[in-house]
This record gives structure tokens, C-alpha cells and sequence, in this order.
């Protein structure tokens, strides 16, 4: 099949709405380190929404379209001849990002990249995984255990929690510090998985949304044991009382993507808090904030705030290891994040948002 | 002397420009573990004078005033029989905050209090040092050597600014980091004490402030091998282009007590940068805030925003190493910053700002 043609969902980037079916050439193994993966199904997220709105991506030096999809899950079909450690029917996820050669890149951590000129697999100049098959090398490549393939396409989005959650423990390392309550805000995936994530180390939390409290997305943090709040009957600042929590959450997530929340958010930490920001806000949102009340609030509680973009491969192994783990706690729970599946013929189906949509994934092929 | 009187300075909290020179009884050393402590001399701060304006301050229980004063250097003068490591003679600095029994308190971190009930001598329930004499336990006085003597009265302000950098490298160690540059928002003692800590490390430092180039801070911030720029001439918003360093800056120590810069200096941060906010600012500021593009930054930068207050006793002890180094390094700098000596009973003088004042102290005898 490598050297053949294949189907892939592509884009041309800039141009709105221009996400389409394209029959794409299929490299053929040029390396003697590369992997041919056979793609399982994608994930689809609001950066490729973006994308598909042109606001967003850029095509590989030299080619005129970029493939989409960057949430991935194969199976590994042929390797190269000096490949250690990946076999032909091993399951896969690829990462993301790759390094550009600035210090943190040559150390491992391009989710720290210092120069911003890392490439991104289905985003930033280079081909995403929206096709029949894909090229990668074992270092970008994590192997999944059969028991989470039916899921394994969440790695990406929880590895991006992962580390959400182990930058707010590090930035906490300035202190002793054992959290007792934890707040999510926003209810998609990102949220969904961090509600689960924080469970699973037993710690109660709030998940609070726009939705309403009969929905599938709040039933699915309720069956992972956290409380649901609708912000549609809860304003945010009754949020801490609402929770019995009148001192302030000392974790919070915030996976909203509304930059006004996040800057109420600030205001939601108690005493030596720490608020993650993991949503990507594009535009302009000019808000009120009282500067004072919340510098007092900050610099008197030795609060944190911190950002986390993209995942590291630690993030990668550890969100291979806490799907099992979501999946024993759990069973089943992660299997109805997939809302919808949708052929990728229906790519356009996929991309548009449907009210009880949690991940939408375009399936490729069999596991 | 002890079971006698003595002059001290006090104020009747709640009660704007209450402060006077007053004789009040000297306790008896009742403990076998007490330390006399003969003051030398106290300096004067920010929120001494919010205590005068009655804005702040408590009185201990059952007193119906409050000795200001919780920059401290005096030298023993008697201590009990069970008192070990400190003889009379040796001069020592008063540690400010005293615990309240939660679990960060008991393990030594009072200045990370969950339960916000602690006491701070000279601001909230126990008198402070503006007196002739104080009495305190050994493991709140931190021995300082006889070759700083002459500014151990800024081991306090000091160990506020080893704190706040400690809290932002501890925050940092979420990822590898070596920071580059550093800017210092505010140069007044707190400004320029952080901007002498970060050049003593060998950090380019830009220093900016709204005095003129042209004034005694400028002159110590750059005799201290920091570049010194006044917001008078050059917009904040210019401050990384006008530094050479267009990406932002690495490390930020805001300390200007203006609440809309706190908001600003957001903004300035470089990727993976951090500031740490150590400025209390009360009262209400509301100003206008681009949250997506603030939010978007702080979370594609994998930004920190850090509070700090107080000082732990660590902090103290690095203070008073680090104010030796300062001497060996810049001889004579740190004893400009002792910019007004007055009497105690010229108190009302001291809290009354002058142009150009860094930092004023109240003598209360020879060293």
C-alpha cells in the first residue's frame, strides 16, 4: 500500500470551509527508522473547527493542503528495518508536536518549546493523521495496550489534561500543599477528563458548565463522582457556597475556552490555590476586572496561576496508563465520551457541533 | 530594666493618625526560655502607615494599643536559663509572623497559614518593635553577623524578596528554565532589595519605575548594575522592546503597588515566563482587561503568575547571608538605601513620605 493513493480529510489552509475528501498520496517508507501506521479513527477537536474556519493551520512546506487531525489511533502495519520496540499490529498513538532545536526542544520538553517554531502533526506544517495511513517515527509513537484501544484515540486530549494537572502540582512544589477540593469549569472533553482524573486521585470536585444539569455531559461527570453545577442556575461567584467550599477551591481546571470565566476564575482559588488555564482563546474580550481586589486576593493567599499548552510524552505514557485506570474505576465510562462516530466521507458532519456531542471521532477502520 | 517603663511608639487601631510616642511597661522576662532584646533601630513601611491611617492594624487582646513597628534589629540584652544560641551581645532580627496552629503553621510555614488566624508583631495582635526593648522566644530571632549590623534593619524587607523569588523558581521547576532576564516592577526598598537579589545572581535587570532617571532609587538600581527606566518617559507596554528583549521577559518581580501594573506586567511575561506579584493593594481598581489575550497568552506560553507574601524563616536566614554578599559586592549601596534616620520621637516625621525617601528607620539606640 505505501507508494499507492489513499484517502485523507484535508484543508487548504486560510480558505473557509474548504475541509474535503482528497485522494492524497501515500509516502512510501523512506527510512529504515520509519513506521507505517494503518489510522483506527481521529479525534476531532475545536482546533480543527478552527482550521476548517481558516483562522487557524498551516500546510507543510511545499504542498498546497494540510491533512487534518492531530487526536490519533492506529495500528502499527510495517516497520522499517532498524525500528526497535514497535511491532506490526501494535496499537499507536502519535504525538503532536515536534521540536524545533531550541534548548527545552533538544531536552525533551518541545511542549515548552522556547523559539515557537515547532511543527504540529494536523495543525502547524505538517500532515495530520485524518487519512488511511500515516508515517511517523517510534520516538513520536506510543504503544497503547489492546485493553484501551476501544478508547485509545482520548490519549491526546487526556495527555493535554495530564499535563495540565502536573504543571499545577509542580508550580505547588513552592509550598506544602494537599488539596482537599478541586473545581473544573467547562464540561467538553478536556473538562470531562479532568473531572476523571482528579476522581481517580480521590479528590471531590466540582464540575461546572453552561449546560444543564440533564445533559450527557453532566451525567457524565455525576458517574464519575463529581458534583455537576449548571452555571446556567449557579452564577460563578456562588460557585465556592454553592459547594460548600466558602474559602475558595484550592485546584481549579479551567476548559471553558471563555476568556471572561477564566478571569472570574482567578477570583474562584482559596488560600495557596492554584488555577490551571488549558483553554485557547482566540480574539479580543475586553472585561471589567477589579485589579485591586484581585492582587490583594493573590499576593495575601500566595495563590498561582498558571498556563499549560500541548503534552510532553510523560504526559503521552501517563494518560495511556489512567485510561486503564479510568477503565477499572470506571468500566465504560470512557466509551460513551465518544459520542459520534461519523465515516470520513462525513467529515463535514464532523466538524459541525451537535448539542449532545462530547469527543466526535471520524473512523478510518477497523480496530 | 525589665519591670519597668519605656518609650514606644504606638497607635490606637482603627483610629486614624493615632500614633505617639507613649511610656509603656516593659514585661518582665517571664519565661525561662525569653530573650530581652534591646532595640537599635526599626524601619519604617507601607503598611505602617495604612496602620496609622486606620486602615489596618489589631491590638492585642485586652490592650487598648498596638507598639507599630515589624522591621526589627536590636541586640540581646538578657536572656532566660533555658535559652540556648544566643548570648547578650548578639544582634538579631525579629521573625514578623507567628503560627496559628494549622497544619502548614505546625510544619513551620506560617507564612503559607491555611487558616488565616495567625498574629504578625506590630500589624495584627501582638506588639511590635518600636519600642526600647522587646522580649521575644529564640526560634523567632535570627542571629545576624556584626559586619551587616549596620543594615540587618533590612534582613525583613529583604526576606520578603527571597521569598517572592524562591516561590517563583519553586513554581518554575514545573519545567527546565533559565531565565534570562529579569525586570523589577516598583523601586522603592522591596523593588530595589529584588533587583540587588537578582544582579547578585548574575541576572540582566531592568528596573522600572515612574520616578525620573534622575533621583536617588534610579541611582541605586543601577548601582547595583540593574538598567533603571522611568515609566514617566517610556510606556510599559514599550518596556520589552525598549530592554532589547521583544519576546517579554523571563522573570518578573512586580512590587509598584499600583494594581492596574499588576495587570499590565501580565502582559510583559516572555514564554514560560513567570511573575510574582508581592505588592498589597487595596481598595478597588477596576480596569479594562483583553481576557482572550491575556488568556491566550498566559496558556500558549505556559506562563506563571505567582503571589507571594510574608517570609518563611528560610527566607530570613537567606536575607541575612545575602545581605553580606551585597556588602562584599557593592560596598556602602545597601547602607544609601537608610535614607532618613529619625528619632523616635519624630515618629510622625517618618511616616509622613519625602521624595526622596527609600527607606527611613527609627533609632532607637546605638548599635
Amino acid at each position: 500500500m505505501a507508494g499507492s493513493m489513499m484517502q485523507a480529510v484535508v484543508v487548504t489552509p486560510g480558505i473557509k470551509d474548504s475541509a474535503r475528501l482528497a485522494e492524497v498520496p501515500l509516502e512510501p517508507l523512506s527510512g529504515p527508522g520509519d513506521v507505517l501506521v494503518r489510522t483506527v479513527r481521529v479525534g476531532v477537536c475545536g482546533t480543527d473547527a478552527e482550521i476548517n474556519e481558516g483562522l487557524y493551520g498551516e500546510a507543510p512546506k511545499g504542498s498546497p493542503f494540510l491533512i487534518l487531525g492531530h487526536e490519533s489511533f492506529g495500528r502499527v502495519t510495517q516497520v522499517g528495518r532498524d525500528v526497535r520496540g514497535l511491532l506490526p499490529g501494535d496499537f499507536v498513538v502519535a504525538m503532536v508536536r515536534r521540536p524545533d532545536g531550541c534548548p527545552n526542544c533538544l531536552n525533551g520538553e518541545q511542549d515548552m518549546c522556547l523559539w515557537g517554531r515547532y511543527t504540529e502533526r494536523g495543525i502547524r506544517g505538517m500532515h495530520g493523521f485524518m487519512a488511511e495511513y500515516f508515517i511517523d517515527q517510534p520516538q513520536y509513537l506510543l504503544k497503547a495496550p489492546p485493553a484501551v484501544a476501544h478508547v485509545g484515540v482520548l490519549v491526546e486530549p487526556l495527555s493535554v489534561v495530564e499535563k495540565a494537572l502536573r504543571q499545577a502540582f509542580e508550580a505547588q512544589r513552592r509550598m506544602l500543599w494537599r488539596p482537599r477540593t478541586a473545581l473544573v469549569l467547562g464540561a467538553g472533553p478536556i473538562g470531562l477528563l479532568a473531572a476523571m482524573l482528579l476522581r481517580s486521585q480521590g479528590l471531590p470536585t466540582c464540575v461546572a458548565s453552561r449546560g444543564p444539569t440533564a445533559s450527557a455531559r453532566a451525567q457524565l461527570a455525576q458517574d464519575a463522582g463529581a458534583r455537576y453545577v449548571s452555571l446556567a442556575e449557579t452564577p460563578l461567584a456562588e460557585l465556592p457556597r454553592r459547594a460548600g467550599e466558602t474559602g475558595g477551591f484550592d485546584l481549579i481546571i479551567e476548559a471553558t475556552g471563555d476568556s471572561g470565566v477564566v478571569m472570574q476564575a482567578m477570583g474562584l482559588m482559596g488560600t495557596n490555590g492554584v488555577v490551571c488555564l488549558t483553554s485557547v482563546t482566540g480574539g479580543h474580550n475586553d472585561v471589567q476586572v477589579d485589579a485591586s481586589v484581585l492582587n490583594q486576593s493573590i499576593v495575601l493567599g500566595n495563590k498561582a496561576i498558571v498556563g499549560s499548552v500541548n503534552a510532553n510524552v510523560r504526559d503521552m505514557r501517563q494518560a495511556i496508563a489512567d485510561l486503564a485506570v479510568f477503565e477499572s474505576v470506571w468500566p465504560g465510562l470512557l466509551g460513551r465520551m465518544l459520542s459520534r462516530r461519523v465515516p470520513p466521507a462525513d467529515f463535514g458532519a464532523a466538524l459541525r457541533r451537535q448539542p449532545d456531542d462530547v469527543k466526535v471521532v471520524v473512523e478510518f477502520g477497523p480496530e
